[in-house]
């Protein structure tokens, strides 16, 4: 690829990244669907476990490693409906790899806020997304991607 | 537009709205003032408002549709003016739909402090600015801005 | 440098400054050192130090310019090696000045967490990196970094 397909490519995976980003955190399914490849894989195992407690702030979603775009879209969704949540991811390495692939890694930030009935009143997150991405029909998803922490804080209600 | 231009489009207007927070943060008003069309618009209705308590942050900047790039800016460095503040914006999705025009979106988060003799004493706040940009001689300005929010924190003094 | 190789330079050194911040945060020093000129030179005075109490939460690389990659990289590294850190810039506002020539400005937070038995719990600061870059054997590198603040929040042990 020459250096101009590279550099709109690298701002293609970028803006894909920031629609997963909105997707998740204005509850638009639809557009979160859009960025995940159909045979994508997620590992968020451990993302949200404070690691001085023990406690998961989502149980849920981070079990095992989820499996193909719409489950992972389906857990996520269903872990997030409750819950108020921000997401942002800066500072990308977007390395191009071939002609329809790339892989990327993110410094990221999430704040969780539950709801009032739960045990669990927030959760703040640090890590990096480290992610590959394949181009399919044109498009840029998300093939595989996981997120190991720096810093997990989980607050619990007293 | 060729490719390679609005590759260039969209990195001369990350780098306007690089400038547009660093001159509010730093309070240099000719910065800030530089970032707008003489004609733009500023919506921050309800973007300083906690929703649980009702209490707005700043009042006196979000009571109504700002108009014209002055008074825009007049009225955020009023509002601003004895406040530290900081403004982050990560994960733009800039379209360039025209020649001399395009549409962004911003993930963003505010963090104000009050002065000490304020009943508000700090407000952190999340969102996603919505702004179109127009070129006007050569230059990118921000034509109109909104914010929606995702979540606002207004801590009061006890 | 025609649009194209400007466009791919401030990619490049993008890229640079987060593996500066990932080699920071991961502890990966071999990283954090391939980030810098030979005879870098680095101005963190008073960057760690809370204006409302004038204590510094680290103070050992912080107290005068630092002279040299090496040099940089050893005093960041002790300083923070046994703490746990998250730096995040955004915003970055690159001009290249020359063939192997820029400057950049970066918004920037960064979080500390001590040790248990530390006086200083946790910092957090917030302002802007001003820095320069230059190419080195076809590589960006940081040859000029400061860190005027905007806040700096230090919170000691109670």
């Amino acid at each position: 690829m020459d250096v101009l397909q590279k550099l709109l490519a690298i701002e293609e995976i970028k803006q894909l990244k920031a629609r997963y980003f909105r997707g998740m955190d204005t509850k638009d399914a639809a557009l979160l669907a859009s960025c995940f490849a159909p045979d994508a894989s997620a590992d968020f195992r451990g993302a949200t476990t404070d690691p001085r407690t023990g406690i998961n702030a989502t149980p849920s979603s981070t079990g095992e490693v989820l499996q193909g775009g719409e489950a992972i879209v389906a857990t996520i969704t269903g872990a997030l409906a409750k819950l108020q949540t921000v997401h942002h991811g800066c500072c990308p390495e977007i390395e191009i790899t071939g002609e329809d692939t790339a892989n990327g890694i993110w410094a990221m930030v999430d704040y969780l806020r539950m709801p009032p009935d739960s045990r669990v009143a927030e959760m703040d997150g640090w890590g990096h997304y480290i992610e590959s991405y394949r181009r399919i029909e044109g498009k840029w998803k998300i093939q595989t991607i996981r997120l190991p922490r720096l810093r997990v804080d989980v607050r619990t209600r007293s």
